[in-house]
């Protein structure tokens, strides 16, 4: 199937095209901006007013009872959802990663140090096989990619996406080609080539990179691509809907009353906020109201500095913070974040470097778990809405962590030896040790 | 509880003073040479004959089919296997990290290039909260540690054992104290560091640290400490039955043909086979042959030597290999897995640095799954005895994977971009990546 930017009309007749695609219960794309409905296929931004297409769902088949029974009857991993997301029924067939069914943890001696009595748990996505969040939603992309034909999986990234992708499609038999920019990191490197695809250095930054992937969409020679988060983006964003599949069931399919997420392009909290309004209506959970928080490093907290003013649409920043990951200074979702975390009576907050710092320390002090920054940011972020009385300790709440620490050991390089000694126990004695 | 290295006359009246001890179903300590009982205490060796003692179990009060119903009901993680490990019955209540019950990746792509045809699993224990299976291990020293009385969590390392003792510790509120040889690399120090227990380095080479840690064993001021392979040693020890337990539940409770295991101390294949025992042993598999196969590095091979040149004592060697977590020149287990290797048909093979390198690059781009160093051994490992005729690829074969190649990041340092270009698609044209 040729690569389209934008649906055409020859797409737009009936949804009845759209059957041809066995994606499971996705129905069609539907623009979240003028609710423009196109058949499903490689597409991802409206023909009518180039927004944002995302999956419009028919669940209208499901009897609550039964689709619970199923879910808790499927395997560990993202596929025990299949019945709510953009895939075939026979996906956890298929040779992927199989992500997902992370540990909820309750953290009782954080909660302690935080003041937190109403239950505080981490949802750590270091679990994942990549170790970072991005393992759920490449594995969105790469079903889509299947079902469209395509043969290669792409992306541009600086970082956790690059190695997400080429392991996929390591284990999918899928080529992929990953474009970073030519003087990342060598660390960062070989966590991406040691897949054995193509992974091609730009000569520019990060914005040229993404200027030459979409050149290329648009060009012959990306015909057979699937760029996980370009042209397949409407179904790769749905991977994160998972994580609040999991936090509710992990919960006793209840919804936390507060919950902390990362904002980097705002995708990964719209799409929570969509995943926990989908188990309440479809039954899964009891509706009652809940909170979402979005957290940013303050040296790229677009976001945070709109919710703050009061304003509706986002300015961008130029990023200058070690949370790399969430170092959009863009963010496309910034408005429908500010919307949620408004609706919802949350709010946006952001922390500085050596606040993530001490987040991720603390978070690993009281828990033994080594985040990424973007874990610090969270965890700091969380602190800061306590302090500030944002965030009710009295309720139980959710904190995301996304990443794993071993992709960002340098945040902590300063972290080191408590003492050196000779080896014999009077320099033990005097080291005060014992 | 006073540290003791060996049992004293007043513990070995009679097993009733085990009985103040909860661990579950462990019912003494038995010596591995001369089956000298002793109660259950923070012992590690024999006082007849000074050889290592283990766990003796009573499993008798268990129906075979209760059991297993117990077990597929219990937690995702080691704790399901409770009933069989030397931990109190409400361990899985207790703060600690809940290891285990990591992936059994079914490897057809490597299966394929490797022409393996009876079925290939990878056992992943990458997916492990500090990413390694020493986090197996230190969960069981720990509820020991607890039973005992211990505040102290302790070890000598030089890698992953560091991190998962300070993760454990930090969990579950124990102080942590970690012994290291002071010019570790700044990496592994960090891995270790984040946890905020004392680590201390220790002026001199590995055998120092050891031999420091003895004498503090031994002088009072080591009363209250845990040394996790140490005092602790028989109960860490048991921690590596679960691999055994998990594969042949994840099997469908079969036993396997055929298993690849890394040999450094050699505790780990010993105690895979005690599992793999006790399971038939319990009814939980049906009782037919398999073959146990150790992996070395040629760098650090001497089990492998003795293997081949008949031996059925191993003579030391000095370390000199990438493969740095197996890097133990003086197996103390070497014997036992001599014997084992040679009692189920199996063999110990070796493998260069470069094949270790070559290994870890094919399952990667296999089975997008990036291992470290010891899996790169135990990958290669499984290709050179399928050469040499020692495995039989029309049976089905377990390979365990039993650390995160983000450890061992230096290992494919070589690996890098394939290609670089300028940011326009002439440039990608000529560099033929359509
Ligand atoms: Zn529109
Ligand atoms: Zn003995």
């Amino acid at each position: 199937m040729a690569v389209q930017t934008v649906a055409t009309d020859t797409d737009t007749d009936t949804d009845s095209a759209a059957s041809a695609v066995d994606l499971g219960p996705a129905a069609a794309l539907s623009c979240r901006e003028c609710g423009h409905r196109v058949p499903l296929g490689p597409v991802f931004a409206c023909e009518e007013c180039f927004g944002p297409l995302e999956i419009a769902y028919d669940f209208s088949a499901y009897d609550t009872e039964e689709l619970r029974a199923r879910i808790e009857a499927g395997p560990a991993n993202i596929w025990r959802y299949a019945p709510l997301l953009p895939v075939p029924a026979d996906v956890a067939g298929k040779p992927n990663l199989n992500p997902g069914w992370t540990k909820l943890v309750e953290a009782g001696n954080l909660a302690r140090e935080l003041g937190i009595t109403g239950g505080l748990y981490i949802k750590d996505d270091s679990g994942n096989p990549t170790h970072s969040f991005k393992d759920r939603v490449v594995a969105q992309a790469l079903e889509a990619a299947r079902v469209f034909g395509f043969t290669t999986l792409s992306c541009s990234s600086t970082g956790n996406l690059a190695g997400a992708v080429g392991a996929a499609a390591a284990r999918a038999g899928f080529r992929s080609c990953v474009f970073i920019p030519h003087d990342l990191e060598q660390g960062k490197v070989v966590m991406a080539a040691v897949y054995g695809g193509e992974l091609v250095g730009i000569e520019g930054n990060y914005d040229d990179v993404n200027r030459f992937c979409s050149e290329l969409i648009g060009d012959p020679a990306g015909e057979g691509w699937g760029f996980v988060n370009v042209n397949l983006r409407p179904y790769y964003a749905e991977g994160s809907k998972t994580l609040a599949y999991e936090i509710c069931e992990q919960l006793g399919w209840q919804l936390p009353d507060q919950i902390v997420v990362p904002i980097a392009s705002g995708s990964q909290l719209t799409k929570i906020d969509k995943g926990l309004q989908e188990l309440i209506r479809l039954g899964l959970v009891e509706d009652r109201p809940y909170k979402i928080f979005g957290a940013q490093a303050a040296g790229c907290s677009p976001v945070s500095a709109a919710f703050k003013a009061g304003h509706d649409v986002v300015r961008p920043q130029k990023p200058d913070t070690i949370a790399k990951s969430l170092a959009i200074g863009n963010p496309a979702d910034g408005p429908y974040v500010l919307d949620i975390a408004r609706r919802t009576g949350g709010a946006v907050e952001d922390v500085t470097d050596e606040q993530v710092v001490d987040a991720i320390k603390l978070l690993a002090r009281t828990e033994g778990i080594f985040a990424e920054t973007a874990g610090g940011v969270t965890v700091g972020v969380t602190k800061k809405l306590i302090e500030n009385g944002l965030l009710d300790p009295a309720r139980s709440t959710v904190v995301l962590n996304t990443g794993d620490g071993l992709k960002t050991l340098d945040a902590v390089a300063g972290t080191g030896l408590t003492a050196t000694i000779r080896p014999n126990l009077d320099a033990f004695h005097e080291a005060g040790l014992a």
